[in-house]
């Protein structure tokens, strides 16, 4: 099939893949507006924090070009833009996508539109180098054979400006010829595992099997995984990382079966202003979405539901991070702010 | 609200609650026949290993019943308690619910469904002594103040005679005014937190939160929770122990984060003649149970999912076993078939 974009610039406008509609229909999103961009950001319509970081970009083009439609004043299309850079507050891309253009506003569309373009293409350029540098390092330390990776989430071209962080490493050892299968955590509450990495996954050929997320750590733990290999929406500098929700219990069965848990993700997801996971905000979202499917309850009335979007790794079970710029070995004392000695 | 019945002996047949339709409707289910009770069974309509036992034990009745209906000779008949005993094989309990009225089916209906009834007021009995004892360790482990509990999947009355295993002792903790919040996982795929436990808490008036099973890990990390406790399919003489899928993920987070992890179980959970987890068989249910919702599919077409029901506990991660006899501190060397010294 055709690329899979996530996120484009059309010219005129930002246009997004619907992931809410995936896997059943393919159904492009247009956005107009920044109260459109802060809703489709708000419910996952676009959702991945590399794709969070070229949407937020894009999303100040957006705020401009309302501002000049709208006759805005300085002081409003600011407001406007910080509604953007807000819009989610885990992963570090979506503020510092929008942070990078933001300086470029003087300036106009056409230069705020080429600095988005440019981060854009890259992230792709980035994925690619991710992808290498994970296979190079899982086939030189797991092994030089087609390989089970464990995944959770999605990490994929729909999480990026295209082809994707671990996932991307999963399209690499496919082309290498060194990838069995995936296991795919469906990912609650929205099924992120499900609904988008198996239709990545049966797009682009490549076997595998989704799970409930409870099943992850025994099918880790039953010896039926090599590697678990994940994506992150903010890396502290001593490492530890914040990554969906269900990322850290698969982290504890890969410890406890001595396996790699791998952290894909580009640099610019790396916050060495965060210090460690404590320090993490971790966002809480609607008890809907524990509560009900499709609008029909699966709870009781009354019920109540603790919904954080994201758990929280410590570094010692991050065996090694990969960015587009090489393997940091964390669990072994490399991190981010402790480089190799 | 009256207690609940799982599993009642109306006089003429053997009635369930349909547990299929909860939380929505209470549907009584009256079983007609052997196909009806395999039925119920292997779709989950009666499940919880103490109940599954229960209703084994009637299923004979109901057996016998249908034989004479029908003039079955003795080795239809016997096969078809066989069907009943293997509907599902992970729960010793049904299996051994089975055997133990069997051997007066020569005595006929009377003495099978006596026998039945005993082993149903066995059950509630030793709910309710789980329940205490339960309590007392945990009041005396870790503290005599309101108690922040999680567990998995549903141990209460829908999964006993009455009453419940771990969701017994989290009733206990409320009676005595020592339980401050429940976290109920989801327990995907079949949500048996959200449809049953939740249910049940919000009938008892017992404060709780629904989360999905991917947040259970980072819930203990984060200190939230007290002490784990959940329910056994299986308990091998060596103290490994085979619960819902998604349990060893909560050990592996309790024992990170140095909080105990409490399997309550009727001692008929224990199976001596099961030396250790690896020979517990772990039952794979259908794909459909994970790909689609309703009827709706939530992954793409050509999606296959690996479903296990159940996954294994390692002995040295089961801080506690209590039963209706009392407590095996499993993790610090005292298993079912190694008292303490």
């Amino acid at each position: 099939m055709a690329d899979i974009r996530a996120v484009e610039w059309t010219g005129d406008g930002l246009r997004l893949i619907d992931q809410t509609a995936l896997p059943g229909r393919v159904v492009p999103l247009d956005v107009r507006d920044v109260d459109g961009l802060v809703d489709a950001i708000v419910r996952l319509a676009v959702r991945g924090a590399p794709a969070l970081g070229v949407a937020g970009a894009f999303g100040v083009a957006v705020a401009m070009r309302q501002a000049a439609a709208e006759g805005w004043d300085d002081a409003t299309l600011e407001a406007a833009i910080t509604r953007v850079r807000e819009a989610r507050p885990t992963a570090v891309n979506l503020a510092a996508g929008v942070d990078r253009v933001r300086p470029l506003v003087a300036e106009g569309l056409d230069a705020v539109v080429a600095e988005a373009r440019a981060l854009l293409e890259e992230d792709v350029r980035g994925n690619r180098a991710i992808g290498a540098h994970g296979a190079d390092w899982l086939l030189d330390r797991v092994g030089d054979r087609p390989l089970r990776v464990l995944t959770h989430c999605n990490t994929g071209a729909l999480a990026t400006a295209g082809w994707g962080t671990a996932l991307g490493i999963v399209r690499e050892l496919h082309a290498r010829d060194r990838l069995e299968v995936v296991y795919a955590d469906e990912t609650r509450p929205l099924l992120q595992g499900s609904r988008l990495t198996a239709w990545e996954l049966e797009q682009a050929g490549i076997p595998y099997l989704v799970q409930a997320d409870g099943a992850a750590a025994g099918t880790v733990l039953r010896g039926l995984v090599d590697v678990a290999v994940i994506g992150a929406d903010r890396v502290a500098a001593n490492g530890d990382t914040a990554n969906k929700v269900g990322s850290v219990g698969v982290a504890l069965a890969c410890a406890a079966a001595g396996i790699p848990f791998v952290v894909a993700a580009p640099w610019s997801t790396v916050d060495l202003a965060t210090p460690d996971g404590a320090a993490i905000p971790i966002e809480e979202r609607a008890a809907d979405e524990v509560l009900a499917w499709g609008g029909a309850p699966v709870a009781p009335p009354g019920a109540r539901a603790f919904n954080p979007a994201f758990d929280v790794t410590p570094a010692r079970l991050v065996t090694a991070l990969v960015t587009e710029t090489g393997v940091l070995e964390v669990s072994a004392g490399t991190t981010p702010d402790r480089p190799a000695p």
